[in-house]
């Protein structure tokens, strides 16, 4: 069926919000760890992380628009770091509960069953029970003026990892790790492989890897 | 174990490639349709389009800096039009395939084995063989300094699917309909629910729908 931009003004709220989230394909799961000045944690579960570049290393987030209160943003602008860490099985009710209102004053770690765990070089905390942490310094963020979100940029200070989850070429095996990935507002998925296909070239037939 | 920003930039190219691309998480698996002013068709690969709001219904994408050739960037500031095809199993391959360097003059759906399909509204070609087909008008564009990489929103003028993929509160079904998943720069996978979850509340315990 073909649903017009007309039809999707004119679905319930809700309906349209569950309706449009889908259409992207498959989103990443993170929690995104922040500290106030004064050292009060936010954690914060997070679909839009996307990779921005590799040298320097980068990692983008998209923003909710600024009339909402974002603790998770106004900490980054605050303190300049921010932590990234992959969402699992074993942790993703947990992770959704960060997505309930709590005040400023309440840790979402505390309130959700996480647990935050500090480096010496990023002033946010990681998520102890995460297999894949990364830690991030602020760079830059760019304001979408059609609906007042933003898209913020962070630069990759260091990456926590199990040692076996990193291949040969570089490549890090994040369905060996546990991660797992979001579609729509709420709905969890475990992953597996297809396969690994070589670098494609004109005329040249894939391999898988 | 730990790896530095200073250990990620001494990594030989590829595999800090294939390391940092691996980081965000997995990631969505979409054909770009556009075309030419003269109607030369292309398609490319996209694993980098994200949710960027619902009202006004909007999605972005990542483009790889300027220096090199980027016809699917030219094409939409040409014609203000793309289609975002969703990646399904039988595809994949091919989809993976217009990763390949053609010239331009050469259409990746015919060098790659796919179909163009067209609408009245969208100056941009759709894929038959994909299931969840959207058809977007460019709205602004964003240049990430650090890096010469552009984030581009596109507003959704119509959305293809099956009409049992959507269900009664506007969620799509995307595994369903059979959309993959991309980690790293070649890793493809399906996926499988573990659940959908409650709106969460602070204090509410979350249910599965």
């Amino acid at each position: 069926m073909k649903i017009t931009k007309e039809n999707i003004l004119q679905f319930e709220k809700l309906y349209r919000t569950n309706f449009i989230n889908s259409l992207s394909g498959f989103k990443s799961a993170n929690l995104i760890g922040t500290a106030s000045k004064e050292g009060n944690t936010n954690l914060a579960i997070f679909s839009s992380a996307i990779h921005v570049g590799a040298h320097p290393p980068l990692i983008g987030l998209l923003f909710r628009p600024v009339s909402v209160p974002r603790h998770t943003y106004e900490n980054i602008k605050e303190t300049g770091y921010f932590t990234v860490n992959h969402i699992n099985k074993d942790i993703y009710k947990q992770a959704h509960q960060t997505s309930a209102r709590y005040d400023k004053e309440l840790s979402e770690f505390e309130e959700c069953g996480l647990t935050p765990e500090f480096s010496d070089t990023i002033q946010a905390p990681y998520v102890k029970e995460s297999n894949i942490k990364i830690g991030c310094r602020f760079v830059e963020e760019h304001w979408i003026k059609i609906n007042d979100t933003i898209f913020l940029i962070g630069e990759i200070l260091e990456v926590i990892l199990p040692d076996n989850v990193v291949l040969d070429d570089g490549y890090v095996d994040i369905e060996k790790a546990g991660t797992i990935t979001i579609s729509g507002l709420d709905s969890y998925h475990e992953t597996k492989r297809i396969s690994r296909l070589s670098y494609a070239k004109p005329g040249k037939e894939l391999n898988t890897l």
